[in-house]
């Protein structure tokens, strides 16, 4: 039994890509392929049960009222979701018959199972920081990324009762111990190659963790809204984030 | 409140960097030093919670039958326990007011996470290869961890069945692509100057996912231990490896 | 000055980035765009100085022929060049104002850096071994870089005197230690999300070098183009090997 | 014919290590070991070639003057030679059958080598980086090593007539870009567990060249040092740091 998915934004770049990355899975049927001008209702008789979503904001909601509603689960990429609207939909799939919806800021499953095992680990070391690495034409610094990803090690760190990372610095030029994110240490190394890669080193008595994560291309969204489509129908309601969907 | 920790095989170069691991921690207090020549009824008198045996397989049997019928929990890492002996130690531990029992063939907590975020990582990737790096004074190739770890990938993949892992190599210069373990390739490198390290890599499209883990020196287990230390009087019974303990 | 550059098989994939290259660098014109169908005749008109040829084995020579006896330097990337051809195009160079030529089978700079460096590097360590990676569909192992960087290492070991390269392995699982090039042992991983990637690792008491090459995407050979271009006006006669530009 | 050599400083630890080295060396020979209260004459009776110096800066000028007066070449990894100093054993070095002198402030050859490899490399790419990696105990931020790289660079760039390193960071955490050594970013990480590892990374288009050096003891200067015993006899009068010799 093949799951039929939908894809609204399909001749986007990004949609276009989940067109083929559906059409290469052979548990999955590309069953609807939806843009701007194309009737929402193609979905219904297409028997679409899985749709995923990488539009814009001032389309989405309508997007998701629709499917929704009409029982079918939402894997969505589209961003903007603030509070308000996260409180709208989480009511929409609380009616009977309801699809379910994942929304997640980041679909690379290397870049969330990273920050996953990020948190796990950092209980276990003394020391932890974060490296980034970026081309150069990223405007900030460090990546978003990197950030959630101290902020979780800082988290677990708190919850593990760790006190303070070990630094001797007393001699230092500025800026060389990188951005102080909740006392984790964050370098951004931006290199003319490079794509978006980032290194989350742990270090304790004569040993190291590291785990590097590295996307190479732009379709590296697509295994993940891949795990996304074959779970949402075991995951109820509302989740937030690809980690919720990893069971590990 | 610490914890009262005892070393048996305290003299010996890793017994004795177990006792400093133990000072150097503020929740743990180091009440006894047991060489051959001493008395095990010390530990009773000391008040000895914990024992940490890094002893030899002729004389680890009688050091914990003691220990465990006193009602001292027990972190082993000497070597030598086959079937027979775990059967003769869990029943020990069946005892009423009997200690527990933790018995780990690897105490570098680094090396046990890397191993499981593998397992955990697997099924989400097309490719896994292994590639271990050691001096060159190594006997075998690849690394018994290295191979360890090729199993539990193998094994994730299976249950989460994963096909075969692609490869087009056609034309091959004998070894290019390392040793087959159970469809996972392992390489070993042996490189002067370095102690143990290992990259596990996972990948699918558009990216990768890495977890490398380094030995620098022969005190790597220590941290481990201490893990094993705290952790063992929640943990009732005979728990083989350290990955018991993680709790993640 | 500028320099005026014409680029032959302008309308393929390669020949298409070359021009970008070329008008993206300010002290670079582009001054002719041939395909199949023009006549070589337009690179004298448009007084091109250098022309790049990445074209067909059936089309070069005739190419180069034109080019060269025309005082044009030719840039070229081309494959198909055995010992014979070479030893006609040598000839065409000597002649009274003909223009010079660059054949390199690898254009990308940093491969050809890391192949550089890791000759120079050789003598200096006892233990050298090379771990290549690549996408999954790739049909050899190990990739010719590598094979060829293994090479250079043993020849440069050889010519220092050094002996062969330490390896206590005594069991080992086959394929384990990776193929044997000239006693330098080379690694090659297939990685779906990879594209080439090359790891050169040298060992001595308490160190290593490692030099690491990563090409991202099909473009990278462009910039090591130009550093043909800009050099071929002051490298005379026939030039096999970008190596020979470096000038390091 | 295998090579005399002397030790002074040889019951300190680093003097220690380097009879150590010279020991297990087949075209070495260890004449003399020579500490504070032993005679300087000793050296001439055994027939010293060459003396390797790690003593302190207030015995170093007695030793040096003694030796090279006697046409004994000196390997110097004693610190404190200011440029009074340096003119000093210049003039001495100048005497007729006076022996030859390297003085250097680094022996580990795989930083030497990554330094030399750094400068020769910069000119080819559009970017340049460096990260490095000490244990927490370290005083100064970046390490010396790290910014004398940076400044070789940045050096070499300038030779090159490179502008500046593209990066449109506009929006950044403070410290993020790391510090900033003459237009050339270096990131300090310090992690428990880590002895002294740097990353030097360039980048171009499409791909990224990167060399790492890893030293995980402290006996990594002992190969150099046997560099500069062996290299001594036919590098005339005053060398100042080991890349003099490394002919490549």
């Amino acid at each position: 039994m093949t799951i039929k998915v939908g894809v609204l934004g399909a001749n986007g770049r990004v949609g276009s890509a989940v067109c083929d990355g559906v059409e290469a899975a052979d548990d999955l049927e590309l069953v609807a392929r939806i843009d701007s001008s194309d009737d929402l209702h193609t979905l219904v008789s297409s028997g679409t049960q899985v749709i995923v979503d990488f539009t814009t904001p001032d389309v989405v909601m309508d997007n998701l009222e629709f499917c929704i509603s009409h029982g079918i689960h939402c894997v969505v990429g589209t961003t903007g979701f603030d509070a308000d609207r996260l409180a709208t939909v989480e009511s929409w799939c609380a009616a009977e018959g309801a699809g379910n919806l994942l929304i997640a800021p980041n679909f690379a499953i290397s870049a969330v199972l990273a920050m996953t095992f990020a948190k796990q680990a950092a209980k276990f070391f003394d020391s932890a920081e974060v490296v980034e690495y970026h081309h150069p034409n990223k405007l900030d610094a460090p990546s978003g990324t990197a950030v959630h990803t101290a902020h979780g090690i800082a988290q677990a760190r708190k919850d593990a009762g760790l006190g303070p990372i070990p630094d001797a610095t007393t001699q230092s030029l500025e800026g060389a111990r990188g951005a102080n994110v909740d006392g984790v240490r964050v370098h951004g190394v931006r290199m003319t190659g490079m794509v978006a890669h980032e290194d989350i080193i742990f270090g304790t008595q004569g040993q190291t963790l590291t785990i590097r994560q590295d996307s190479y291309d732009r379709t590296s969204f697509v295994p993940g809204v891949l795990v996304g489509v074959r779970g949402i129908g075991s995951h109820d309601g509302l989740t937030v984030g690809l980690d919720g969907y990893l069971e590990i």
